[in-house]
């Protein structure tokens, strides 16, 4: 199935009265990945029926209030709800022990492990992986500690040609080694290729998050050839100056960064509380990259593949 | 003015798809005083249309998230929104460690003061106190250190009444001093009693929020005579058992404690999740306390006279 990226939040700095702080739940396999937490995430997956079950993996960019404050209640009310598995926490150092400060001091006794994972701002990492996915972070150029997170599925095992197999007739014990690449040569030493045994699989999508950061085209280099790249676009070129004080991009900068990467999609977010309508933002960006959607809440986007 | 109530949060623990965590406003005199702050209350705030300039004084019960999760998320606002009037944060000892560790961490810059006034567990005491109103804690028997707040109007000065004092040519320069309740006495050794210058004021009146706290008879003493009185009513009587176990109340046991208080008026809250429909609830507390109400967000409440 292919990676579903849902988006809960899509204001920067402080909620308006249509848009909530940076969230966003990334589907991959069987995992819910959550991607920055404001405050009311938890509400807001609520209305949009996103059960917290299965989310195993929290991804915090940085310790700006919009993309955490609704932290430190999600985890409070999974242990209300009665959760046991841990919970893996990739984020800036200072993390830890502002969640473990509320917890002693709110006499929580949470009976789930908190994994603390620690971001870095000197590398381009794999911080986590399992069998099917890993997630990369990279630095972002923004006021405090920020990185941002590269999720990526791992290259899949062949698909077998199952009717060319069983002409052969292969032995089933032999089909995971096929399935891995390898070819296959039977009882009086005839040996057929891989590729007359196997097609491809589907091609392994990746998902980019960057929020929030000055432009900063070496971006580009961390997520070139992403599926889909979410780029944070604060403000419009007119106010690009302020974009570059603050440490925030303008919608054309995000579409700059896309078009460098070679990105497929582009999803623009973390709009100024200033813009009651994101039409503009929208064309701004797709004068430059065509193939921008605004991040909207409520709505799900496919991480398709390149040029699906 | 009356004092009113707004209520933007009456669930407990968790939210729901209704109800969001604890959090009210009084408005007394010019001052909007908020008590407690549960997360999401700046959204709750945006929705009823509730302005957060005006809030000078901020109220926190304790420590566990359902009461305090928002406040960070509103500090961080009022100052993007160039706040530059202290701010009072009337709460538990750890509140002040909490939240000047996600200041640092997230490299906010306040333009305001906050300053911090630790409540106690150990007395009952006037906290803080203006010209008009004053603002008591006592301690509520709860899991971790837990205050309830009663906030009273101070004694008002008497209203003149203009005819009398006009007939006797009373000089305006001693209208005050009769205001305070003096009597006077004209150039020729005359003396008009204070009763036959002016009229009563209206009786000062008083809140008091009770949240959150076992059953606990002496509170009573404590709202003694308070013209509105909150108290949370986490479970029905049948979880009475469950009630105690967590140091909650039903809804029976709220309205006990307004009677033995001889409250006016009774508002119960922080409905537990499991309850869709209030009604049963508000049932079985009037048929203790006739004068009750529900908490029910975005509803307005006056904190009336005693049987007015």
């Amino acid at each position: 199935m292919n990676p579903e990226l849902y988006i809960l939040g899509s204001s920067s700095a402080t909620p308006t009265r249509e848009r909530h702080p940076s969230a966003q739940i990334l589907k991959i396999e069987s995992e819910k990945i959550l991607i920055d937490c404001g405050e009311g995430t938890q509400s807001q997956m609520i209305k949009y029926g996103i059960r917290h079950t299965g989310i195993n993996t929290i991804c915090i960019s940085h310790l700006h209030g919009d993309h955490y404050f609704g932290l430190i209640g999600l985890i409070s009310t999974m242990s209300l709800m009665g959760r046991t598995q841990s919970l893996r926490l990739i984020g800036p150092p200072g993390l830890k022990q502002i969640l473990e400060l509320q917890i002693e001091q709110g006499g929580m006794s949470l009976k789930f492990e908190l994994i603390f994972i620690p971001t870095s701002m000197d590398k381009f990492e794999r911080i986590y992986e399992t069998d099917t996915f890993e997630i990369k972070t990279f630095p972002l150029k923004h006021r405090i500690h920020c990185t941002g997170f590269l999720i990526s599925e791992k290259k899949k095992e062949r698909n077998l040609n199952i009717e060319r197999v069983k002409e052969l007739n292969i032995p089933v014990n032999d089909y995971k080694k096929i399935k891995l690449g390898e070819n296959f040569t039977n009882g009086h030493g005839e040996t057929t290729m891989n590729e007359d045994l196997t097609f491809d699989p589907p091609a392994p999508k990746s998902y980019a998050y960057c929020s929030d950061t000055i432009f900063d085209p070496s971006i580009a280099e961390y997520v070139k050839d992403c599926n889909l790249l979410y780029h944070e676009a604060t403000y419009m070129r007119n106010l690009e100056d302020r974009a570059e004080m603050y440490f925030h991009s303008t919608a054309e900068q995000a579409a700059k960064i896309a078009k460098l990467a070679n990105a497929a999609h582009l999803i623009i977010g973390h709009f100024s509380s200033r813009y009651d309508h994101l039409g503009p933002l929208l064309e701004e960006a797709k004068s430059v990259f065509s193939k921008t959607s605004l991040a909207i809440e409520g709505e799900k986007h496919l991480v398709k593949i390149h040029n699906g």
